[in-house]
């Protein structure tokens, strides 16, 4: 691991430069168990005991995927890395490791920087991996890409494909919490602090993926469209209808927040959601079509007998699509990233 | 692998939306035959049959590293490929996968889009990978974030810092070539096309990275920044003095390319650039800190042969740092990536 020399890191990262910058970034990135080779050399090598390997990259982008004036730089590399680490965990594996490019302005306080850095590398322990290599490029605005590889364990992977009629869909995680923590800070509430926290920092329980890989789960992905979009992901993969009670969703504390946003002023609520029913179905709406929370949601065959934390929401049916209560839902289901609406 | 129904492929992406463009997007990506899920659930699963796996990833911006008015789709595509690849194949590994993360404003025409996947599925193929996954979002200049992935095949990997006092350093591929095409660009020049090819769609030999740790290479990088700049990672790392014999550094071409950027005005030139003798300057300054050719360069031990590709331009010695001919070179030994310079 480069040391710093203990110079620079009050300055910008243009004084800190190229290298200084990546040695002041791999300080805050402590290497993992599985980290053969780490950051400093032309790749990373990393064990992967399974003989496979489990990959995805995901972007986060200033002005699209957050706001430097709303996001701490902890914050932001946070949520860099929930989003790799939760597309690991849906395939039913274990994160092992990242790869973080970071572009960013040369003006940008090597500070910040380094606040991104312990962001990335703290939610990566959080799920027990560790940041092994990146890129770092000079670019107008901030953007992060980041690369996550998990290991599967000897087990199938989870895919979106094998739901059946008669499986049970359950889920691992809040829903509509990003949403609601979204609909706060647009009104300008501050409070309850903990459901702002939910949008600025999710906590996806990454160990219940390889757990509903080894109970059995059928299909699997990570609630970031929204639960009705991702579901309809499933159902359409699968070829299956699934039925969402919505009497399963825990929306209590979304209810509270939809009529504070309302009060605050925020314009995604309906004209009455200060009363407490239109709280409740403006709870109701970002519970199914929130994105962000990266819960995981699957499909389990019948009489398992779940364990914590899933709980179930919902049933597998023969037919397509997604519908709650027995009827299609007549709210937004999502985004599709390349038409107006909130950020992919 | 998804369907495009024969639609949207003459709009823009918005048109097509997100689903359309991943969906077109990977008609163009067949997958390997290490790809066990690729393109289409939350993550992709590769084989790893050496137990260990070899990552890397790279950005290539628009703005910061390619002009949409220089650069066909094709081109730069293939240039976020061969980043990645050249990583890969420099640690000793073969190439297995790639991940591509892609974002670009709505109204980007799709062909433009398709045609950056093919190019970056064309370069995959060369080096006998192909694209398992990636990302897709709107943003307001085309950017791109690619993961390598490769496999050891039971090898060590071969990292910067084990080359010895006695070594031999040779180079796979060319040098200076990628530096000479930008340099005709940037004059106006359309000729030679063999050189502005080699900026546009440097072609490094994989191979010979694999070939290097089979024969035994201490030490190996591949030439993104410049080769004495790349040159100076290794040195540094292994704690050596690294002899350039310029004599040894394959300048033809470049001359001739070097006096004409300097007849349409490249002001990288010097004044006389015109002549023979400072041609061969200009040349010998883009062999030794021109980046970009993605060469693979590496140190071995005395006494081996070395096959083709391989041909020496070196020695290591006791000491520290890089120097050409038994002296420390007066050019730019490369660039800092966040000071002022080519793109990193």
């Amino acid at each position: 691991m480069a040391k710093e020399d203990g110079i620079g890191v009050d300055g910008s990262i243009g004084d800190l430069g190229e290298f200084g910058l990546i040695s002041a970034m791999a300080d805050r990135m402590t290497p993992g168990p599985g980290t053969i080779v780490g950051i400093g050399d032309d790749a990373a090598v990393l064990a992967a005991p399974d003989g496979r390997v489990v990959a995805t990259t995901d972007f986060l982008l200033e002005g699209r995927h957050f706001r430097r004036d709303w996001a701490d730089p902890g914050d932001i590399g946070h949520r860099a890395a929930v989003r790799s680490l939760a597309d690991i965990a849906a395939m039913g594996a274990v994160p092992t490791a990242l790869l973080v490019a970071f572009a960013a302005p040369p003006d940008l306080p090597s500070a910040w920087a380094l606040g991104v850095a312990e962001g990335v590398a703290a939610e990566a322990a959080r799920a027990g991996a560790s940041v092994a290599g990146g890129d770092v490029a000079q670019f107008g605005s901030v953007l992060l890409a980041v690369t996550g590889l998990g290991d599967l364990g000897g087990r199938d992977p989870v895919r979106r494909s094998a739901a059946r009629p008669g499986d049970v869909v359950a889920v691992a995680g809040p829903l509509g919490r990003s949403a609601a923590g979204l609909a706060l800070l647009e009104s300008g509430a501050a409070e309850p602090a903990g459901l702002i926290a939910s949008h600025m920092r999710p906590s996806p329980p990454y160990d219940a993926g390889p757990a509903a890989a080894a109970l059995g789960a059928t299909a699997m992905i990570d609630v970031s469209d929204g639960l009705l979009a991702d579901l309809g992901h499933i159902a359409d993969a699968s070829g299956v209808l699934i039925d969402v009670r919505s009497a399963a969703l825990e929306t209590g504390p979304l209810e509270a927040a939809a009529a504070m946003a309302r009060r605050g002023g925020h314009d995604g609520a309906p004209a009455d959601a200060g009363t407490a029913d239109a709280a409740a179905g403006v709870a109701l709406r970002w519970a199914l079509t929130g994105g962000e929370d990266h819960s995981l949601v699957a499909a389990f065959p019948p009489g398992l007998g779940l364990p914590a934390p899933w709980a179930p929401i919902g049933q597998v049916h023969e037919g397509h699509g997604v519908v709650v209560d027995g009827r299609p839902y007549r709210g937004a289901a999502g985004w599709d990233h390349f038409r107006p609406g909130p950020a992919d």
